[in-house]
């Protein structure tokens, strides 16, 4: 056997009594994950001088790896940090337990009654970069859903992880969680691997570049959330108040350049072009922002020409492309041609306008007046958030405790054949809505 | 090029003039969804004739073909068959518009407004065998959810097909849809080149062989809704009421086996396994149901031996496997390992066991002393089926109409940017729920 093919075999046991963990888990009273909740917290507390000295370690390594400045810092783990993700853990405690909602009651006949109750999805496989406290947070979220996890951090946090982890299998030992229900993978060929195990794990949420996310997506058949691509927009329409327009501009492009709700490209409408090009653009460059030009834009600005590529492009840094269009259509074309069904914003003072645009823009966000930036869970007052999904079929946009929940059909009968309800003497269904 | 390649291109042409066409059928009211609904069952009455003509060509083509007779069946038209599928249609007019339901109304501050709103999910592609009136239904759901179809039938249904999509046609081109919205495909290799079209399809849904439906699941990165397999499981518990129990193992396995909800195994307790087995023998063998059994059935009943096999096999068919399980978990276990999530019940007098049951084990549906056979979208009220999920993510188990809608986020604002709620004096939104 390769060694692929024995880490296969491994993780396979591996996922297999996560599983089996998670289906005790997912039945336990919301008061129980409290307080496993609780106790991870506490656990968490009690290790933090070994966490810390793990992280210390990794941070050395990744010194003498000389890896990249962004990455480092999100690597590193200070007392304040692990506090503040501590707070998270005792946070997702306080939220509304998913598990056990009944979002449908239903007779369909006397004594023979339906239930859809939500109920956790089983088993999560997240897969992460080097964030080290993404593993506190996801295991919280986790718990709290009453789901199974098998974390993948990045190789530069292995010994952050595994002190983490370590913590959190302490804590929940004197809770009715079974410890398996988490588990940590170390090693690139574990990534490979997990995502075949369609039979153990049922959603899979991967948090790293574009292109890791693309190559996640590519390559497993269970259900992945999250999205590779943020490429935004904001459309100034001909009725837009400048002002806001600006504002929101400025906002939506430098607030935080480096995350997926930020903007791409800026389209304008020709009639209003002249006049607020200029004006923006200085807004922009004061704030430091490299501006690229379609033709009809570069003969009011004296920038650099965009080519097909900037449209297609997330800068993820202080760069924007412009393009000019002369209708709401064309507006609504190229985004709903390049965009990537994230986040999308019209900036008009009239109302069909924004309507339409609402409307026929195809991406989970579709604001008016307001920042892309917004696109957020905790800003939507979510709570929590596992990541913002671009895919089509919900969960979609951000995504909250409850993404991490599927349902049931339950029904309970008193001896109810369906022979009853079928020939020519068919009795007919009452499916009369209770409670 | 070859002639897969010019297929695939002709077939991306006709799939972007849907997704067109659906972005402007998303936004119709429900008044005008209604009228193109009403037109398409009118075209279809004007058409019986030429319809029933395409119909017999086909029915002559199979003959000389010698397809196998239930195939035939379900190709076979006439004009009572016709009669119904036209009343189907105007049935799914009536059904509730599932877009435009507002899932949330939430103030994030003062004049910063999000909503949740339901929306089409943009293009279908439905795959189906013989049965012509499934492109009837189908069209029907898909322009009430607001979704432009691809639709491609069997090759043996082929001009009975074209016929009811001319009609069709002919009927949406005096309303507000356009036509191109609802196509139809009928080469085989147009099937295969669809699966790629992920641009433009945003939901499969085939319909068809355990085979085929698990061939479409492993080639395609588009959504799947659907369920390759149905194995589903009746448990008699230790606490049965044995006349329940018989009459619902009979119903569940006998009163239509060849459908998804028919059960395929019973899982009966040993400590009445000696006292039930001779009774629920003898009433399915009067309904000419074959028994095969595990090796402690096959001490009590004289009944072929069931091999591994068999508890892997949707028959499909009047066959029973049989096993003996010594208790609740166990019975739990071969499920959550053989079963193949979609339904399961148990027959039982103990509320705690029932719910124990209903909690563990891992399936779309989980029935409670009733039998398997009413898990369908008509029985639970939904008024429209379009198949019945196995996934894991919803939608789950019957889907109406709902499973044919996603959600968009919309916001709307007075020019907000995020910068108000960042940083050091940091705005704190309000989270009001409103209407």
């Amino acid at each position: 056997m390769t060694a692929t093919q024995i880490s296969a075999l491994s993780l396979s046991a591996i996922a297999k009594s996560t599983r089996q963990a998670a289906r005790q888990l997912a039945i336990l009273s919301t008061e129980a994950k409290n307080q496993a909740i609780e106790a991870i917290a506490q656990a968490l507390e009690a290790a933090t001088p070994e966490i810390l000295a793990a992280n210390a370690a990794d941070c050395q390594a990744a010194k003498e790896d000389n890896i990249a400045k962004p990455l480092y810092d999100r690597l590193k783990l200070d007392e304040t940090k692990l506090k503040g993700a501590i707070q998270g853990v005792r946070d997702v405690g306080r939220l509304k337990d998913p598990v056990g909602e009944v979002q449908l009651h239903r007779e369909l006949d006397e004594g023979l009654i339906l239930k859809r109750i939500s109920c956790p999805l089983g088993v999560l496989g997240i897969i992460f970069e080097a964030r080290p406290d993404a593993a506190i947070q996801i295991t919280s979220l986790a718990v709290k859903s009453g789901n199974g996890v098998i974390l993948k951090g990045g190789k530069e946090a292995v010994r952050s992880c595994e002190a983490i982890v370590k913590a959190i299998h302490q804590g929940l030992a004197q809770t009715s969680v079974n410890p398996a229900a988490v588990q940590l993978l170390t090693t690139r060929e574990e990534t490979i691997a997990m995502l075949q195990l369609d039979e153990y794990i049922d959603l899979i949420i991967p948090r790293g570049s574009n292109s890791f996310v693309q190559f996640v997506q590519d390559n497993t058949c269970i259900p992945v959330l999250g999205h590779a691509d943020g490429i935004c927009h904001l459309y100034i329409d001909s009725t837009a108040d400048l002002e806001k327009a600006v504002n929101l501009t400025v906002d939506a492009k430098t607030q935080y350049p480096a995350v997926c709700n930020a903007i791409e490209t800026l389209l304008v409408h020709s009639a209003i072009a002249n006049k607020f090009l200029p004006i923006v653009a200085g807004a922009l460059q004061e704030s430091q922002v490299e501006l690229r030009g379609d033709e009809a834009t570069c003969q009011i600005l004296d920038i650099v020409p965009a080519t097909e590529d900037d449209w297609r492009t997330e800068y993820n840094d202080l760069i924007l492309s412009i393009k000019i269009v002369d209708s709401l259509d064309d507006a609504i074309q190229h985004i709903n041609t390049y965009g990537s069904r994230h986040t999308e914003a019209i900036v008009t003072e009239d109302l069909v306008t924004a309507e339409t645009f609402m409307n026929q823009v195809d991406a989970a966000n579709v604001f008016h007046n307001c920042s892309t930036r917004f696109a957020d869970g905790f800003r939507y007052g979510f709570g929590a958030e596992v990541g913002i999904s671009t895919n089509k079929i919900p969960p979609r946009g951000p995504v909250g405790l409850d993404g991490l929940v599927t349902y049931k059909y339950k029904m309970t009968g008193k001896g109810d054949v369906v022979a009853t309800y079928a020939g020519k003497d068919a009795k007919a269904f009452t499916h009369r809505d209770l409670g």
